[in-house]
């Protein structure tokens, strides 16, 4: 991991191929957030930086990698074909979700081995545990990839159905908060409600809760604001057993 | 309203027929979130208590009611009647969640007059505005009168279906937070997904959310306890509208 510019909490690094940011509280090296952007979102998209500045409020570090194509990287043949195609799935009148859960497929097969790289060097340096949080695409590589790496302990995800996510769905056990739109235009209702209902995460009598449901009326964009301090608090339950809750 | 014991910030009153209990901060005369106790609970049920400490420190005054034939309550002949016919249905292997409804229907129509009765008097005394809490039974209630009292203007709903409710349901446009329980073994999990989207609170772009849900995993009884807390903010979001959210 080669820090290069630094900027009062913010460095920007890179990681052979992945440009990140990473910010810190102080000298502080403990508990951290990855963040996982949505389609057509970046590492500094205005959303994620605003995230990320108010879990760096919460005392949280914070991690943030452009996913293949995205941000300062630009696209492959390969997924110049994928976005091609999606686009004219899309433009032949394709089931919007549809044409999302494959161009995600593609997406998960890329990026999750970049994250679980990313958290390799994070975890060299002291940081951890881990949180992650991502919606719509950022869920649907969120969820393979907290599925497959053992480091994160904690999770929101949302904006995002059961289609080809089902069995990574059912192999979470960790604690999920989990963010549905309830008049998604792109994510049918049910499709997240089947979701949610096949995270394993399980109740346990020895641990509070293992998955809750948010749901608010809206569109795919418009997670009300009050969303973000909730997840604050959830990760702080979590990642911080000794903060209150 | 006539107030006789009074020990600290609480104080126990009659009004009518109708006992009851005020929570008081200091002086205060401000935001009052009324509470209504589930089935097989009173006005000072330990659940009750426990809920009404929680606001009191937030800040909120309280007050609770026994409904008819419950806490301090001799059940009427009519009542007698009523639960004798209910344990009768649920013995011969009626599907519970109609039988609770049906049940709850006879309350509200001797407890919604109760409640705004109580309004009037708190009014008179200078509280105000009112938040109104409660599950199961009391939401089944409070549904209705949130539907028919326009000075409630936040309410906490939550473990109910839409049977019997649809059309108060509808009527009802102020902030709701709707609790959920995932695997509720009284009320079918789609009879309440119905009720939160039957809730009439609209999108509103002036306001931040009018409804929210909040669902998690195990049974009817089993709401985890950082939903009290979250409460808490969504009273203090709706009710006092410069403090934090």
């Amino acid at each position: 991991m080669h820090f290069s510019t630094e900027t009062g909490q913010e460095r920007e690094f890179a990681l052979g191929d992945i440009p990140g940011v990473l910010w810190t509280p102080g000298d502080h090296n403990g508990p951290l957030i990855l963040l996982g952007h949505g389609g057509g979102q970046h590492k500094k998209a205005p959303g994620v930086v605003a995230r990320a500045q108010r879990y760096l409020t919460a005392g949280f570090a914070i991690a943030a990698i452009d996913a293949p194509g995205y941000g300062d990287r630009p696209p492959s043949p390969e997924q110049k074909k994928l976005t091609a195609d999606f686009r004219e799935r899309l433009g032949a009148g394709a089931n919007p979700w549809h044409a999302v859960a494959d161009y995600n497929v593609a997406m998960v097969r890329w990026t999750v081995p970049e994250w679980r790289a990313t958290i390799d060097a994070l975890a060299t340096l002291g940081y951890g545990p881990f949180g992650y949080f991502g919606l719509s695409m950022g869920s649907a590589i969120g969820i393979p990839l907290a599925a497959a790496e053992p480091r994160i302990s904690a999770a929101t995800f949302g904006l995002v159905g059961l289609e080809t996510l089902a069995e990574a769905a059912a192999a979470i056990t960790i604690p999920v908060e989990f963010v549905l739109q309830w008049d998604d235009q792109l994510v049918p209702r049910e499709q997240s409600l089947k979701l949610f209902d096949t995270i394993g995460s399980s109740v346990d009598k020895e641990i509070p809760v293992q998955k809750t449901l948010h749901a608010n009326p809206g569109g795919h964009g418009e997670v009300p604001a009050f969303e973000l301090d909730s997840s604050v608090r959830f990760f702080s339950r979590h990642l911080k057993p000794t903060a209150a809750g």
